[in-house]
């Protein structure tokens, strides 16, 4: 045991920048998102439905948050750090490390999930890497639009989406409308994109987050799909890549504000909180406690 | 982070009815189901299933209970709303405007899922909104009974549901009934939702929300669905829209009624709740709760 | 509120085991197996799927039992007031009282849900209520054994699964095994029972719950499904309606002892456990706290 | 009660080591995964389906691991064994005999899966055992890879699905990296096979736990299905059944080490844990825990 603990000392990061981009990146990376398509995919529906894939993907986040949680917060998204930032609760020098962080990581994900599934990807397309079609499995990495949506479509759908996205994580975030209780956020969060995923996924797949989309999207360009990822063919001059990259931070930002103007600006007495510092949250939570305590003292002296 | 608070706190609301029925708005506006309903329907069953509508509606009725919840109760339905106030447990002066608000956000939410799924509705529909048949799309938004169902069938299966309904969320409020650990009650309520959902379903969608059901529905009637919506084409001289504006009244009386005869009613020393000592195991809740609501108080006041 | 309160303070029931056999009786009434079920068939599987009706009665129990936990323990089943008689954690003159309220309760449930699905059966069946073939409906209401199972098969299936969910029971109950959240527990049955239901309901849809079983079985042989629902066809000699009445007990004993003689017994200290009075179950609980706590100091100093 | 309670006592085993025996043997007895496949494949699909085959293993286990948390930490895995024993927090002399009652308990649950589906078996296969082809039933117990699957696919996807889930279940048991609920493990654990299932499970069905893999297999070696369970036709010299032994052990410790290196290993003060202050967070959580014991002492003393 001590001989353990003391060799993991050895490689101990003393920068706390450092150890949240790891945690950021680990963070994506164990997303089991992309797994669960590819499992549908590639079974042709025997192993799976339309409800597994949202279920990996939901379930899957769950845990990218659960590990990385204690370390960087679990961002886990340029959008949602983009939103912190804007709020004042998170230093905007961090946004460009963090975001980069999750980028590798859903890239190396991709990459991961491409090495377990290379003989059922190899079997079910004959060897053939394509992004659109019957055969298509590109959709396995990220997102594409369905058929029938147009440009604007897709704008609108990325925005809402991504809107409603950040005013549920906002309200998740708000210790002053509801005791939800200490631990279960990344369970709830995920439930959030269960939600997401059962409602909003028939357009585009609701990427939402933009290092989730953009990284696997570069892995399945060099790994073999070629530039047709960053292409559609229906649309003339230009091309879906870019949609799941800029919309979110539209909508997050409208959400965002959506739920600070329309909920949290008008809790009692918010101006005095500010002076409390914000990082010690803690200390109410403590004093509750300890309001707790003298009751269950008292109860048990009675 | 000053700088946003201080902004922020200029659009402050202070009048407390006005907090509340902005959350109840909101709360409403993004309840999740018809999004759900309408992946489902305009991917024609490719993007789901039966039960990830019940899921999308269950799952987004929690996260409009956590929005709203720390500022208005989040009632989010006139029935719960109704329901408390004949048990004393809310004003009735507030009804009105908590209903009003609810329908003002359903209406809206509407109009969301509809310019969401504007390009899904036009190709699944070929731009023909209509009510029945098999290329309906009202129902995405509102209430419609199946074939087989009479008028006193929709009737009895609206009030059951409702009465069913409102006895749980009684059982759940009911602090003497049971320690559901706090903040966990709009995660319970969801589930109670999704059962609901896949045990009285197939009748008539169980729409239960009378500002749900309407306010969705005069968003079709202006949006292009028409007249036809508070139609039916079976049932001679009226149609269906009010069973459930009516029925749901009924039922939630009726079950709030029963649960508080069958079990309330007869918990020990209901009469002097506040001084007296209960069973060892109550005592010791009261006092907490107590103690919180000092806590929340002190909070209040500086 | 006051006039409310006094009004329903009238009705005060003041006998305990009467507010316990109410609870009971009530827990079981709004179990939703049945409507699920209901929703299935008569839907022909358009409003869900076996899994909804495994939803269905899981999810559907988690409310039964958080109705009547606070004030009889939410047993819901005779099986689990034996598991406790036998223990001596529950008193065997409860035990007929018990039973028969959950029976009552299940009758007048499937009357409701008859009710509730009238137009639909009635559609479905064209006024034919069958207990075999296709247009079967006496399935929804109580259960009946898959073609391929043989007499003997029937009853091992019946022991097998209900040794496993009391055995899962008790460790829930046990205190010592497991700090599982206050206040879960309901939801935690709730799991079991679906778990229960993706593994052992293809045989005669594990019923489990005599109760839960012959009260609907009455009402369908009184509602107009007549004395086939006490007959099966293959069988010479009886039927099938006696098999989960009396293996659920057989079974219920044997996995209740075998969690008792596996686990519970070697909990260190069980000795001096016993002198506590056991009606003041919270005096108990705070012991065991003590317990564990010795374990856990014992454990990490050897 | 007393009666009980006293004979019971008289079975009570002493020795620690015994009784943790006991519960790792009953925590993979009672897994329900074999008999939700069972239950598909026999019915062809018509009572479940690939997400119900999924869901009963993984909440299955979560009883599992309720059942036997109190007493043996509910390892129920060789590997997570391995694991705890590589990092010094479990004794290796433990292992052998942790193993050796998991492998029997996973045994003994085989064969009472096959007693209660044995009906189900005889009607569905005719008799006949079979290890390949559209009547196989040895995929209810032990794993198997599709057919797409080549010997170094397996191996990878065995080693990938391991490291991804001893990275997580190693974040659930890092007390700095996240306050989970007490008490909520099992059921995340839960949540998580459930994810792996539905993100790894079409190459090979995700064994993941050599116990649970090879325990079930022996028994279909002398159950009936002979010697073909451990062949595979197309991969010469060998087979299959190896696999599932050996890489989840290699993917397991390289899971555990990349977690201990990118996240543990840089928790602030590793070095001397027990009496330094933390992170700001980590100091007030550690404070509450203090308080919290205080509470309970206080509790213990009066």
């Amino acid at each position: 045991p001590d001989t353990m603990e003391r060799l993991l000392r050895r490689f101990r990061i003393r920068s706390q920048l450092a150890r949240e981009c790891v945690a950021e990146f680990l963070g994506l990376y164990i997303v089991f998102g992309s797994g669960a398509a590819a499992q549908v995919i590639t079974s042709e529906g025997t192993h799976g439905s339309y409800l597994t894939i949202q279920l990996g993907s939901a379930l899957g986040a769950i845990f990218g948050m659960l590990v990385a949680q204690g370390v960087s917060g679990a961002h886990l998204n340029p959008v949602y750090s983009m939103s912190l930032c804007v709020l004042g609760r998170h230093p905007w020098t961090k946004l460009p490390l963090y975001s980069l962080s999750q980028l590798i990581g859903a890239f190396l994900g991709a990459g991961t999930v491409y090495l377990q599934y290379y003989d059922a990807i190899q079997a079910f397309t004959g060897g053939q890497l394509l992004v659109a079609g019957p055969n298509a499995t590109a959709g396995i990495f990220s997102s594409y639009p369905a058929e029938h949506l147009s440009f604007w479509g897709g704008l609108v759908d990325q925005v809402v989406a991504a809107a409603l996205f950040l005013l549920c994580c906002m309200a998740l975030e708000d210790k002053r409308n509801g005791p939800l209780p200490d631990g279960l956020q990344p369970i709830v969060v995920g439930v959030l994109i269960l939600t997401m995923g059962v409602s909003m996924g028939s357009n585009c797949g609701f990427p939402l987050n933009p290092a989730r989309d953009l990284g696997p999207r570069l892995f399945t360009f060099i790994a073999g799909w070629g530039p047709e990822v960053f292409k559609t063919c229906k649309w003339a001059g230009g091309g879906w890549w870019w949609v799941p990259l800029v919309a979110p931070f539209v909508g997050g930002l409208l959400g965002t504000l959506t739920y600070e103007l329309l909920i949290e600006a008008h809790h009692p007495n918010t101006s005095n909180e500010e002076q409390s510092p914000r990082r010690q949250q803690e200390v109410v939570e403590l004093e509750e406690m300890e309001l707790e305590e003298v009751v269950v003292d008292s109860g048990h002296n009675t």
